[in-house]
C-alpha cells in the first residue's frame, strides 16, 4: 500500500513537474512581448507546478516504478486530463479567457491536437497566451506519437491494434534500450520535421512568432492560428502549399519514415495503409477542385485546386486548418469534406479519427463479405502489405468502429439538448472526437464553439480526449471492472 | 443452354402472371369506384401480363426446376425490379403519375415497404391507384417474410445470417414439405394479422377503403396512406394506438409468434432481440414525451405520449407512418428519431435498417472490447439467447454494417450533386436504405421525394431494392466474380 502511494505519488511529480517546464517557453514569450499580465499568470503557475512537482519526484527518487498495464490507460488518461486542467489555469488567471470551463475546452483542443476554438475574438488575446495554446498542440502531438508508437511497442499492424491489449504497460523510470532507442528517434523527427516547416515558412516571408504557431499547429496537426481567418490570412499559395505538404507528411505513419531512412522511399510506398491514404487525399481534392471550378466558385483553377487540397488535407489530417468558408460551397463538396470526419489520418501518425488503416480493412471486409456469398464454402483471407490479417484483428478494428459509432451517438444525443440544428449538433460532436477542428454550421470556419452551454463545452471537450486517446484507453476507466478486476 | 433458357422462361412468366393477378383487386377498386381511365390502365397492363405469363408457365409445364443458389440472388433481385417497373404501368398509363420515373419510384417505394413519395397532392389521385401503390407494401412485406423465413430457411440467428450464404437455393417447383409448412404458416399469419388490423380499424370508425389502405401500410412496415397528413388525418386516439400496437407487432421476428403458439409468451419474450426491440421503443418513447411536454410542444400529456410512442414506433419498424411533422420539434427528440434510421425491427420481419439483431451484437461487441482491454488472456464469448454466436456470425454482422455505411457514403455523394441542403440529403439516404419514408427538412412529415431530379430518384429507388434485400443480395449481382464464379 505505502509503495502503491509512493509510486502515485511519484508519478504524480513528474508530470506536474513536465507540465510547469513545458510553459517555460511560453513564459519567455510573455517576457519577449513585455505582456505583464501574461508575465504574472504563467509565474503563478509554473512556480508552484516546478515546485511541488519537483519535491514529490525527490522524495521518491528511490523508487523503482512499475506500473501494470491496467494502471498505464489511466495514467495516459490522467495526464492528459491534468495537462488540459492546469494549462488553462494562466488563459484564466490573466483574464484572457475569463471563464475556466472555456479555457478548460480551448486547452483540452489543444493537448488533444484538435483546434476547436471557444475564443470569438482571436486576434485580441496576448501573444503568449496564442503561443502557449499552439505549444500544446505540439505537445500533445508529441504525446501521442510517444504513446502509439514507442509505449505501445509498434511492429506494424499488429504492434499498433493489438499491442494495445497485450504489452506490458509502461515502465517509466526503467525504459528497456529498445524503447528508448525508438522514443529518441521519434523525438527526433518530430523536432525535425517541427524545425524543417518552421524555416521553410519564414522563407516564405513569414514572421517568425508566426511561423512558430502555425508549425505547432502543422506537425501535431491541431489547427490553432493567431489568425482569426486561420491560414486564409496568408494569401501566398507557396506558404499554403508548405502547410499542406507538411500536414500531409504529419498524417502518415512515423514509422514509414524510418523505413524510408533504411530502406528507401519505394519501399515506404508499398505500405497499403499509406497508398490508400494518399489515395483518400488525391481523390476528394480531384472531385473538389472539379466541383469548385465549373461550379464557378473560384475563377482560378491554381486557386481552386490550393483551396480544395488545403480543405481535404486539412481534414483527411485532422488538422482543421482551413482557407476558405468551405460552408459556402456546393453540397457536393461539403459532403465529401464531412465525410472525410469519419476517415481521418493514419494509424502511428499525429493524426486523429478512425484511422485509414481501419477504413482500409473495413472495405476489405465488405469485399470478402461479397465474395463470401458468392461462393460460401471457399476460404478469404484478409491481406494488409501481404501478410494475412489475424481474425483478431479484423475483431478489435470492428469493435473500434462499433464503439465510435456509439459515442457519436450518445454524445450526439447529450450535445442535443443545447437546441442547435441538426448539422451544428452532429458535426460538433464528429469534429471533437475525431480531432479535427471546424464542424458545420454554426461551428463552421466562420463560427466558434462559444455558442454552447458550459455543459456541452465539458462534454465535447471530454470527447476529444476521449477520441486522442482511441476511445478505449478513457472509456475502459468507466466501467466498474476496470476498478475490480478480480471480478467475474 | 436449352435447359437455362428454359426455366428462365419459366421463372419470368411465373412472375409475370403473378404480377398481373396481384393487379386484380385494385382493377376491382377502379370497377366498384367507377374509375375509368383507372380500368382501362389496369386492364391494358393485367391482360398483356396474364396471357404471356401464363403462356410461358405453361408451355414449361414440364420442367422441373432447380436453381443454384447464386441465381436465387439474381431472381430475388430481379423479381422486386420487374415488380416496380411493372407496377409503374398503371399509374403512368392512367396520367396518375405522369412522369414514368416518378411511377417507378413510387412503385419501388411500395415494394420495398418505404413509403416515401414524390405524389404532391395525393388526395387528387384516383382511390383505385392509392390503392394498388398501398396493396404494394402488403405484397412486398409478405415478400420479405417468406424471402428471410422460409426461401432462407431461418433457425434462429444462424438461419437469419448464415443462412443466406449457405443453404441451396429456392427451388420454386418442388417445395420440401418442410418448406411448403413453413411458408403456408408464414402466410396465413401474415393474412391473419391484416385481416385482424381491419377489423379493429372499421369498429373504429374509419371506412372500409381506409382501413384497407392502412391496414396495408402498416403490415407491410410501408407507410402510404390516401391522406396528405398521413395518418395524422386520423385524430381518434383509439386509431392510432391501434396502428401503433399492430406496427410493433409487425417489427417483431414473425418466428417468435409461432414460438408463442407452441410454448406460450413468456418463452417468446426471452428472445434477446425481442427484449431489446421493446427497449429502443421504450426508452426514447418516454425522452421523447418528457421533451415534448416539458418544452410545451404539446401541453396535453396523453397526446404527447401518444404522438411520442406513435413516431418512435413508426421510425424504428421503418413503417414511417407519422402524426406529426416531427421537424418542428426539439432538436433533442429529432436527434434520437435520427439514429433509429439506424437501428430499424428485427429479423425476420417486415421492417428494414440494419435490424435490432446486428445492433445488439454491435453492443455487445463493443462491451466485449472492453474486457478485452481490461483482461487481455481472457477468453469472452458472445452470448445470444444464452447460445454463444459463433464467430463466423459476429463477422457477417461487421461486413454488412461496413457495407451499410460504404452505401450510404457512396449514395449520400450521390444525391448531393443534387444540391439540397446536408440534411435533407442524407436523411434522403438513411430513409430510402432503411426502408423507413420520411426524412427530414425538405422530406419531412410536410414535404416529397418531388424535389429531387430523375438521377436522384432511381438512385434513391435502386437504394430502397437494396436496402430491403439486405445489401448483399443486389450488390453481389454488380460484382464480376458473381457472373464469372470460376474465376479466381
Amino acid at each position: 500500500m505505502e509503495e502503491k502511494k509512493r509510486t502515485a505519488a511519484r508519478l504524480s511529480g513528474l508530470l506536474l513537474l513536465l507540465l510547469g517546464v513545458s510553459m517555460i517557453p511560453s513564459f519567455l514569450v510573455a517576457v519577449w512581448y513585455n505582456e505583464i499580465s501574461s508575465i504574472g499568470s504563467f509565474a503563478a503557475v509554473i512556480i508552484p507546478l516546478v515546485m511541488i512537482g519537483g519535491t514529490m519526484t525527490k522524495l521518491t527518487e528511490d523508487l523503482e516504478v512499475r506500473i501494470k498495464m491496467r494502471y498505464g490507460f489511466l495514467i495516459v488518461t490522467l495526464a492528459w486530463l491534468l495537462f488540459s486542467l492546469g494549462g488553462a489555469l494562466p488563459l484564466t488567471i490573466s483574464g484572457a479567457v475569463p471563464s475556466y470551463v472555456d479555457a478548460f475546452f480551448e486547452m483540452c483542443s489543444g493537448f488533444s491536437t484538435t483546434g476547436s476554438s471557444i475564443l470569438t475574438d482571436i486576434e485580441s488575446l496576448p501573444k503568449s497566451m496564442l503561443f502557449w495554446r499552439s505549444f500544446s498542440h505540439w505537445l500533445g502531438g508529441m504525446g501521442i506519437i510517444v504513446f502509439v508508437t514507442a509505449v505501445l511497442p509498434s511492429i506494424g499492424i499488429e504492434g499498433q491494434l493489438i499491442a494495445s491489449a497485450e504489452t506490458p504497460g509502461p515502465t517509466m523510470d526503467k525504459l528497456t534500450p529498445k524503447y528508448s532507442d525508438t522514443a529518441r528517434n521519434l523525438y527526433m523527427l518530430y523536432v525535425g520535421i517541427t524545425i524543417a516547416e518552421i524555416i521553410l515558412l519564414i522563407l516564405g516571408g513569414m514572421g517568425i512568432y508566426d511561423s512558430l504557431v502555425h508549425s505547432f499547429g502543422t506537425v501535431g496537426t491541431g489547427g490553432f492560428s493567431n489568425y482569426a481567418e486561420n491560414v486564409g490570412h496568408f494569401t501566398s499559395p507557396y506558404i499554403r502549399w508548405v502547410i499542406i505538404i507538411f500536414m500531409m507528411m504529419c498524417g502518415v505513419n512515423f514509422n514509414l519514415y524510418f523505413v524510408m531512412f533504411r530502406q528507401g522511399l519505394r519501399a515506404m510506398l508499398k505500405d497499403d495503409e499509406l497508398k490508400y491514404y494518399l489515395g483518400f487525399i488525391l481523390v476528394p481534392t480531384v472531385l473538389i477542385s472539379i466541383t469548385l471550378i465549373t461550379s464557378g466558385t473560384f475563377t482560378d483553377v491554381f486557386k481552386g485546386i490550393t483551396s480544395a487540397a488545403f480543405n481535404v488535407v486539412g481534414f483527411i489530417t485532422t488538422t482543421g486548418y482551413g482557407t476558405d468558408d468551405f460552408t459556402l460551397w456546393p453540397t457536393f463538396a461539403q459532403m465529401l469534406l464531412f465525410f472525410l470526419f469519419f476517415v481521418g489520418a493514419s494509424t502511428s501518425s499525429t493524426g486523429g479519427g478512425v484511422k485509414v488503416l481501419r477504413v482500409l480493412i473495413g472495405l476489405k471486409l465488405i469485399r470478402r463479405g461479397i465474395m463470401l456469398k458468392i461462393h460460401p464454402n471457399r476460404v478469404y483471407s484478409i491481406k494488409l502489405n501481404g501478410k494475412s490479417v489475424p481474425q483478431e484483428v479484423m475483431t478489435n478494428i470492428a469493435n473500434f468502429i462499433f464503439f465510435y459509432i456509439l459515442v457519436v451517438v450518445v454524445s450526439t444525443l447529450l450535445i442535443s439538448i443545447n437546441g442547435f440544428d441538426i448539422v451544428t449538433t452532429v458535426s460538433a460532436v464528429l469534429t471533437c472526437i475525431g480531432n479535427v477542428g471546424p464542424g458545420f454550421e454554426l461551428i463552421g470556419p466562420a463560427g466558434n464553439f462559444s455558442i454552447f452551454s458550459d455543459f456541452s463545452k465539458v462534454i465535447l471537450a471530454l470527447l476529444m480526449i476521449a477520441g486522442r486517446l482511441e476511445l478505449f484507453t478513457f472509456f475502459m476507466l468507466f466501467s466498474p471492472h476496470y476498478w475490480n478486476p478480480d471480478k467475474a
